[in-house]
């Protein structure tokens, strides 16, 4: 069975090669979107070529993709899927029979290590230590530096959410013998973490030491982490970003930072973004950015099409179930 | 039986009131050099009381611990003791039956912890986006950023030298999956990794990704890290050092990063240290410094005397074999 495949992802040229000679290989078709993104993650518009398409690889546009009726399996080259996540484009797909995968799987290990290295150099005073190297002249604040390290292990972490970034963190945690709980809406018991519902928040932030934000965007995350939870944490408590933005009231961690309530936040992802250079956050007392880099992996491109050609394997072969990170 | 054991090393109140206690409720006898050091880690010069102990805890003078007849233990407050490492000292102590002890246990935590947090620093960027954060205008350097992140999985490490610190480092690294590689005198072959002696190296570093400086400072590692070594490992290798200064020579070093030979490299340790503000180092592009602040750890003066009062009891009892880090 010959499939019509619809692409609007630019991938660099090995990897376009790579991905153009396996689907000729399997019989199938390639067809680009006439107006292509700048770039992997980019989000396309509409585009009349689709129409004609079994399968989108990209970044497709939604209510092309949801009225497409040819279409029958939709998957986005990005982790984040909020635009996606409406009950009216999951159940008209459903309701045909079409499938919808994201790409969980090749952004969860970039983003376990990126939250692990962000942990680790709040705990080692690396932000610190840099800030002393780029003075004048350098001072060597050993005493202070030693006495404010700090280790890992007895601490106890907060995950919001638990899914693949979260689960490939408390891997890369267990060398450290932390307390780890994870909140997420679906609440089963796990070997090595507490897995808590949002009702048992209150009742946990006074002992957390780390809260490491990883959801998703939607209605029900939007100023999650907002200033009553934030109050509720143990005074010197860390803050880690790599979810979305929008699930943090900002001006309430800006204060917490400010007012010394927290230690230090590590935001990967704001709001906006990119951020603006007179912004605020940039500026706010220990507060460290990185530019949404959580997911970064140089050999992105080529981990992308792996994933997707693993999905077209089972697709081909009906094996829906075998999917990785499918979602209708 | 009664000991008297003498002490210079300055812990905090608390500690202090800790260890005051436990050893008189052992019914032994405290006495406080005269010339008490500033820190738990300085080096004190030589102090009449101790002519009276049998035990000495802190920093003591190496030629008044080697000649003291009635001292049957010395315990150093370091994990570093290259003042003392040499066969005129060890053969005398073991000689007159007396025993040597460090603390490697309480350091290799903390200076396992900060060897992830650098390669996980540099793998992530976080030095760069660091750089961009403090500009006038900070820039959003996504796109960059993001190609130029990686994983430590798959990538290959070499550990030089494979004691307390290196050990915990290995499973700290357990789960990313990296080739490791281990250099020590004495070669076992153990689990998951490649034990190598020093005639195999030359063979070894043109695989390796991190270049890991662990080494002791001796006669023997004196400029072990050289710039023929340097030259041998791949292009774009990083190297991080949490062993000792002199074991490094710098200048192959700065050259090496300079040259762009080297990506990158992270050290905790210099020649001299403090490192002058007006030294080179601080200036050489992509080297990233912590003021010797791997073994840094906020409860440092508690985990010291937990593992004095530890290693006495094994001491009380006659069983020198249970005690911690000895080395003669
Ligand atoms: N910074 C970056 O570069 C980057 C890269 C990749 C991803 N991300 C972000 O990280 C998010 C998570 O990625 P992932 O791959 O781990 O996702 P995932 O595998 O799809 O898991 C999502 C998790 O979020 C939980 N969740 C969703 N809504 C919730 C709510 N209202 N309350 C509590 N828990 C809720 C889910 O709980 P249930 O299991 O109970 O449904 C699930 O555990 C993505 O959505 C994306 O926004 C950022
Ligand atoms: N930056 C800091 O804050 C900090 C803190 C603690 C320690 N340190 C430094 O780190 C060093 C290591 O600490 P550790 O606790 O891991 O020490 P350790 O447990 O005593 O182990 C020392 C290791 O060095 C190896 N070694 C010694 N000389 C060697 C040589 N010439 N060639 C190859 N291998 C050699 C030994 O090999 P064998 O087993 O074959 O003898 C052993 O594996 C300390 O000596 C100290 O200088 C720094």
């Amino acid at each position: 069975m010959s499939l019509t495949i619809w692409c609007n992802a630019k991938f660099n040229e090995t990897v376009t090669q790579r991905l153009v000679a396996a689907i000729r290989d399997r019989g199938h078709q390639l067809v680009w979107a006439s107006n292509a993104s700048a770039s992997v993650l980019d989000a396309g518009g509409p585009d009349a070529a689709m129409n004609e398409a079994d399968i989108a690889f990209g970044q497709p546009d939604v209510s092309q993709s949801r009225d497409s009726a040819k279409l029958r399996w939709v998957e986005v080259t990005t982790a984040g899927y909020a635009r996606y996540d409406t009950p009216d484009f999951k159940e008209t797909l459903g309701a045909r029979g079409a499938l919808f995968t994201n790409m969980s799987g090749v952004f969860a290990e970039p983003c376990a290590q990126h939250l692990l290295a962000q942990m680790l150099a709040l705990a080692r005073q690396l932000p610190a230590s840099w800030n002393d190297q780029h003075q004048d002249s350098p001072p060597w604040n050993y005493t202070d530096r030693r006495a404010q390290s700090t280790l890992l292990n007895g601490q106890t972490v907060l995950l919001l959410s638990y899914g693949s970034i979260a689960r490939r963190l408390v891997e890369l945690l267990q060398p450290f013998g932390m307390k780890i709980y994870a909140l997420r809406r679906r609440t089963y018991s796990e070997a090595g973490v507490h897995v808590i519902a949002e009702e048992k928040l209150s009742a946990v932030l006074p002992e957390v030491d780390h809260l490491v934000n990883i959801l998703p965007e939607s209605e029900a995350t939007t100023g999650f982490v907002n200033a009553r939870r934030l109050a509720l944490l143990k005074r010197g408590a860390r803050f880690y970003n790599i979810g979305r933005g929008p699930t943090v009231d900002q001006n309430a961690l800006m204060e917490a930072l400010e007012s010394g309530h927290l230690d230090s936040a590590y935001l990967d992802v704001m709001d906006p973004e990119p951020l603006p250079p007179e912004h605020r956050l940039w500026r706010t007392k220990n507060c460290h950015i990185t530019p949404h880099t959580g997911g970064g992996r140089s050999d992105q491109d080529d981990a992308i099409v792996t994933h997707f050609l693993d999905n077209l394997a089972a697709f081909e072969a009906d094996r829906a179930d075998d999917m990785a990170n499918r979602i209708v």
